[in-house]
């Protein structure tokens, strides 16, 4: 097949990890007779620092005109001091409203050979297998009205049913074609949007028959998360609860570093890690390229429906993995690459 | 010393931990030789179910009316379609908010003989000792506008400057009492409230030399709190984020049973563990009374200012927990107990 993919490589590590997941995607259309395009634009940081505008029309423009869309990471120290709309950040926030994506997917999976790098027993994360639904599109993130001075500020969590509604059908489906548990977390027993939240996954829940619904609330479910990670399967929640509870899960995983997300609603799919710039350490060719990479899979998977390349490009990481290659965030492994030629033992594992 | 403390039992397993935690004071009060007149009023379920009301004006009156309140825990599914007003938690909140509490201390410590109950490795856990700072008078579980109908629900996150700037405070003198750490935990790069509280900590800052202070992003922390909990000392945090940060803490010390917390702000400072009522263990002598003896031995400590009873009491907690006795939260102990039992080993240990 033919498709158009638009890379936004943004901040500090961004342009290093999406250009090995981009040589991956590349290497993939070689092995299975596709013709990628692969286009960059600009965002975040290095968008506000050539044009003014941390997500310019042009770059809108080609997201909007391709199938899909692969992102780095946006932010950093540089920008902090910039007012709210000339901020990285708020250029990812509006693409993702532009694209219209309200459900974004952040698996996590354990694999074994990672199982030293992890702060936690193996006995707990063992086969570890879940995946976040974070609503993406509302909530806190675009909340009006929102106000700052100096003496008082204010943000709007306001959620509507449609917003949850169409969310929430996301991971039913992603539940029932996976073992079929569903667990909704809010703070129902203190927000009216949890409430609404908690109202409408019990409304659809007849729907989907074959799922089993249980609800938990966001403080408790953050303890649960790290002891019996292998209770949950498909794991719904709303914008800022999901951002933190997907931080926090990598904590299953053995790093940050290693984990991908999809952003789905629109017709255009969005795809990035779900690590941040890493300031620190950009521009060293030290940062694990495998988030943005296992990013590219499911955007083979989502994007343009090529399950077998997807899953393809996700076992040349598991046998990476299992040979015992890593960047150096991967404590326990025997064999230590940079960002680049962890990329390139990938690229020729496929 | 004489000193009026009210008991607040709460629901589910919460008369239970209260009965043994005051079994405790009374101890202390006799070692010590003090009197302590302890009185009981309704609060939660409970108090919905005698009066319609989860802070009767009577409770509210009694606790207004004495140093200090012990608290076990509030709430359940039998209240669970109540409306609002009548919800076991909001009973919570409007005492809260009545005391003018507005600082809740949540200290989460590793125990060495707990290292085997925990999810983490010992390497990554020993020696943890931090202090949260939860703001607890304000944000979204107070936020006005708040509403809801079957279409849409809102909720607000408003900030002032006087509510960051006493709860800081609170923090930075925490903090200079030692290890003269503090982070501070926000969402700066999304939320205009984080914007402000980060740059009234930033302003605060200076008049506390001795303290360093850095800032966190709170999905990151999320993950940072599991991963390296030794680099934390103080973390100040907001509202909804403290809630939900301080039971993840608890994956640190390997129950959430075993963790206190202080609200303080006003002249009545009111004492709970940090775990719920836990219904389905409710009534079968099960449940930990660590978290509320400790936060007995807290409230000996800021509200009666008597720091040698609080460490006695503390320290009789220790011994026990080092002679491998606790209830079944407690996997990794060799002599497990009842709540009664383990209360009165403590006291005998006192
Ligand atoms: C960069 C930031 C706006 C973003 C978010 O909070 O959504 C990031 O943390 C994420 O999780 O993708
Ligand atoms: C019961 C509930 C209102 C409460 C809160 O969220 O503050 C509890 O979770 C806590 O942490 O003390």
């Amino acid at each position: 097949m033919e498709a158009r993919i638009t890379l936004l490589p943004g901040d500090g590590v961004g342009p290093e990890v999406v250009h090995e997941a981009a040589a991956c995607l590349t290497a993939v259309a070689k092995a299975y007779g596709h013709r990628f395009h692969l286009e960059e634009a600009l965002i975040g940081g290095a968008a506000v620092d050539a044009t003014g505008d941390p997500l310019p029309a042009a770059t809108l423009a080609r997201c909007q005109a391709s199938q899909a869309v692969l992102l780095g990471a946006v932010g950093g120290p540089a920008w902090d001091r910039h007012p709210r709309d000339q901020r990285p950040e708020s250029g990812l926030l509006r693409l993702r409203r532009s694209l219209g994506l309200y459900a974004n997917l952040r698996p996590v999976k354990v694999h074994p050979a990672l199982e030293d790098a992890s702060p936690l027993r193996p006995e707990v994360t063992h086969g570890t297998d879940l995946m976040i639904v974070r609503e993406l599109g509302g909530g806190l993130y675009f909340g009006e009205p929102r106000s700052f001075s100096d003496e008082r500020a204010v943000n709007t969590l306001p959620y509507t049913r449609t917003e949850i509604e169409q969310v929430a059908r996301v991971a039913f489906e992603l539940a029932a074609s996976r073992r079929r548990r569903l667990v909704s977390v809010d703070k129902a027993n203190v927000l009216e949007t949890s409430r609404l939240w908690r109202q409408i996954v019990d409304e659809l829940a007849p729907s989907y028959p074959t799922v089993q619904v249980t609800h938990a609330y966001v403080d408790s479910f953050a303890m649960a998360l790290i002891t019996r990670p292998r209770d949950f399967d498909v794991v719904l929640t709303e914008n800022l609860f999901g951002d933190i509870l997907s931080d926090e899960a990598a904590v299953l995983a053995g790093s940050l570093g290693l984990l991908p997300s999809a952003s789905l609603g629109g017709p255009v799919g969005l795809y990035e890690p779900i690590h941040g710039s890493a300031p620190d350490i950009a521009g060293r060719d030290a940062a694990n390229p495998i988030g943005t990479i296992l990013s590219a899979a499911m955007l083979l998977r989502h994007s343009l429906r090529l399950e077998t390349e997807a899953l393809a490009l996700e076992a040349a990481v598991d046998r990476v993995l299992k040979g015992g290659h890593g960047t150096s965030d991967l404590g326990g492994l025997k064999h230590q690459h940079g960002t680049r030629a962890l990329g390139e033992r990938i690229r020729e594992a496929i």
